[in-house]
């Protein structure tokens, strides 16, 4: 499960950290992480601007308004003839995804030399000979008709629910969708019920096709959502527009206790420590496709809100936005994918969980993934070499002081665990957690909603993972 | 299948081919290949010595005979308390892969750092920040009460099925083992019915055990075949003693028939053509665990004897070994451990066929994997980009030749295809196949294996697959 429980930072490494050696051997490896300390007095100077996004520049796939955009929907008319796509909710999302550049230096989904090395290796190799991370293969999936139907074109045209048409994908390239073998090498498991694969490979087709995007209808979800929805260059301008030295990354798709803003407020300090002068938080909560039982975006996003207007966090140093991408939950190689996005946004830090991205394997009764393979995996992953990866230990209810704190192994007595189902149980009995666990606004939001999900006739409600 | 029939280069690549660009991108990839051409007349400069092995220092994990192996063998004296673990015939093998040198930068079997890097990357990072090429996870697996019986030590002694000691394994390290993961990362697949994964997976042990091996008991077999069996470090020697300024690598698992011949000196020719002045083959069967439907190894060694013998192939320019691994039929995860571990025994070109270390869906009607994904993966993978690829593509019987020739599109009716099952009802109905399919002494050996395979009141025997 991902964290349960607010985390903090592993004891503090040594400045300098590096791998261990590996006993008499010079393969990297061990389990410390990266956290390569900038010495004070060094920070301003090595951090004079961003980290560069993967492959040294921001892929942008938006056609810009104008004459120039105006051509391209005349060439998607029905008159021309152009073979169309209809793209699933999924589909848009990584539209969206690819069109502002998270994943640089990809310009489309995926054509097969791509795919293959994101399988195999979770990284692309550039012509340069330079690596970047891509971990999740952002393919779109065609059936036997629609390949007759495109075959011998170079383009598509890629249309929404309504039949707007959204983007040309071009220079196109159609391959073999071995979808048993996508998921087996993605999820390290083939077994029924993962959310994603039921979603939105099952079903699919059985050709992969790919090409470059020309976006013509940038996406949105007019859901009051959209002005969270900051796009990587948006990020980047915010951060420069703050003036920020370091930009540290916290990923979530739960609500946000006193545990984790602990978390996000001792790092900050850390990196105040180390020599930044102003590092700034991106919070950063995942807003594309979740499973049924995931709390709801929207609701997540007041949660947020309440959080930052209650000073839990501070509003001057962070920086509350969406992250477009659906969840594939699929542990350790997908922690790569939302790492290496927040690279592509400017984060030069990133923190990670407890099982970041996991779950209940879908048949057995266990987690599908060893709790600390997403750290080690995202610590020796090929590609994210320049990002610093900070691990967080579980944090817990400290009764002695009536706050979250770091679990002091010492006095283990002392702390409370209030683990996802005893946080759920409590909102949804309206009853309070201890004073501390949270602000008083943010669990209202909850309490709120899973009033709202209450059936009228006080029958059953949806199980929800808050936390 | 591994191709069933003779194969040969793929048109021949422009010199100094690079990848293609992924349209737009500057992301290597496409089907192309590397073929990296070095100029006449520079390729003795380039070539003066050897490729470097893997993490730049062949690794050799057997203590030197004399009293520091005598030492060793006191060590592991019953009396001396050190916990045993039995080898497997199949960990034996690994234990024999690791000792010589061929998993070199390896020290010994996994730890977990190295077996996530392995199924998640299909590499290994270095503490110089170098890559080098691991695909195939080389781990023991230990159970439940071995592991209590073993924790809290720091080494363990190795002994094969005769209670022998064979090796120490020391400096420890035990981590859960996976299995599902393992073999989903690894073939791609979870179905039943892997041949590697029904030997020594699924009834193995809850944990892996890495840690740097001591050889004391060089593995032997004695099964008449050992004085082929020669090390890397051997093969450097004779290479080296033959003057070899490039060395081609063909791995196989399978009779010599005259299409594979011919590919092979058809290699060299190209490589004289190229600059080179004595490139020399390895051929290189496959030793190890194999499943049971192949032709068993000593039946191949004769056959390829005579395949020398005969003069198809030259033995002035041919070093016919065995490399002692044991399959995995895990087709483009494996081809990669096929190729890297030539390097370590010296080999700058590598010679891949249709369908590498593939086999037939376990529980579907199709091939397991597709059949260019091999030479794909090969030619992407990290840590393998000193290696020249060379990729084959079929040949088939002219039979206004009378031989085994390139398959020419353009007259597809001169040609005939003789698949392994046809070549197996051949040889077993005693029955002789084209001239010019295979040389006479070595059709004489298979003819003489399905004989021995009989039974005596000849009801139906076991289906080899002999191409």
């Amino acid at each position: 499960m991902a964290s349960s429980m607010a985390a903090l930072f592993a004891k503090s490494p040594a400045p300098n950290l590096r791998f261990p050696e590996t006993r008499r051997s010079n393969i990297a490896g061990g389990t410390a992480f990266r956290l390569r300390r900038v010495p004070a007095g060094r920070a301003a100077r090595a951090r004079c601007g961003l980290i560069e996004p993967d492959g040294g520049k921001l892929v942008e796939l938006v056609v810009p308004e104008g004459p120039e955009r105006e051509a391209r929907r005349r060439e998607v008319l029905p008159a021309g003839g152009m073979p169309r796509i209809k793209l699933s909710r999924i589909d848009l999302e990584w539209v969206h995804v690819l069109s502002e550049g998270w994943a640089s230096p990809l310009r489309g989904f995926m054509r097969e030399a791509e795919f293959l090395q994101t399988l195999h290796f979770n990284c692309l190799r550039m012509l340069d000979g330079s690596v970047v991370n891509m971990s999740v293969p952002i393919v779109l999936a065609i059936d036997d008709g629609q390949k007759r139907a495109i075959e011998g074109r170079d383009r598509v045209v890629l249309v929404d629910a309504n039949n707007k048409p959204v983007a040309i994908l071009k220079d196109i390239e159609i391959f073999k969708h071995n979808k048993e073998e996508r998921i087996a090498r993605t999820w390290g498991t083939t077994a029924p019920g993962l959310p994603y694969v039921e979603e939105t490979i099952t079903n699919s087709g059985n050709w992969l096709i790919g090409g470059d995007l020309d976006v013509i209808e940038p996406v949105k979800y007019n859901d009051g959502l959209d002005q969270y929805r900051l796009s990587p260059a948006e990020l980047r301008d915010e951060f420069t527009k703050r003036n920020a030295d370091a930009v540290f990354a916290f990923q979530l798709r739960n609500p946000v206790h006193n545990g984790h803003a602990l978390l996000m407020t001792d790092t900050r300090k850390r990196l105040l420590e180390m020599g930044y002068k102003n590092p700034i938080l991106l919070l950063h909560p995942l807003g594309g496709y979740t499973k049924a039982d995931d709390v709801p975006l929207g609701w997540r996003m007041k949660q947020h809100e309440k959080v930052l207007e209650e000073g839990v966090l501070d509003p001057e140093t962070t920086v509350l936005a969406i992250f477009p991408s659906p969840m594939h939950y699929a542990g350790p190689t997908e922690v790569q994918w939302h790492a290496k996005s927040r690279i592509n946004a400017g984060a030069n830090f990133y923190i990670v969980g407890r099982d970041p991205a996991g779950m209940g394997h879908p048949i057995e009764k266990r987690d599908l993934y060893d709790a600390d393979h997403g750290k080690k995996v995202l610590s020796m992953a090929p590609g994210l070499e320049r990002l610093n990866i900070l691990p967080f230990k579980v944090a817990a209810y400290d009764k002695t002081k009536g706050k979250m704190a770091f679990f002091d192994h010492s006095r283990p007595q002392d702390f409370l665990f209030i683990s996802g189902t005893k946080m759920r149980n409590l909102a949804k009995n309206n009853e309070k957690p201890p004073d501390g666990f949270m602000c008083p606004g943010g669990w209202k939001i909850l309490v709120e909603y899973y009033e709202s999900m209450a059936a009228p006739d006080g029958s059953k409600i949806r199980e929800p993972v808050p936390a």
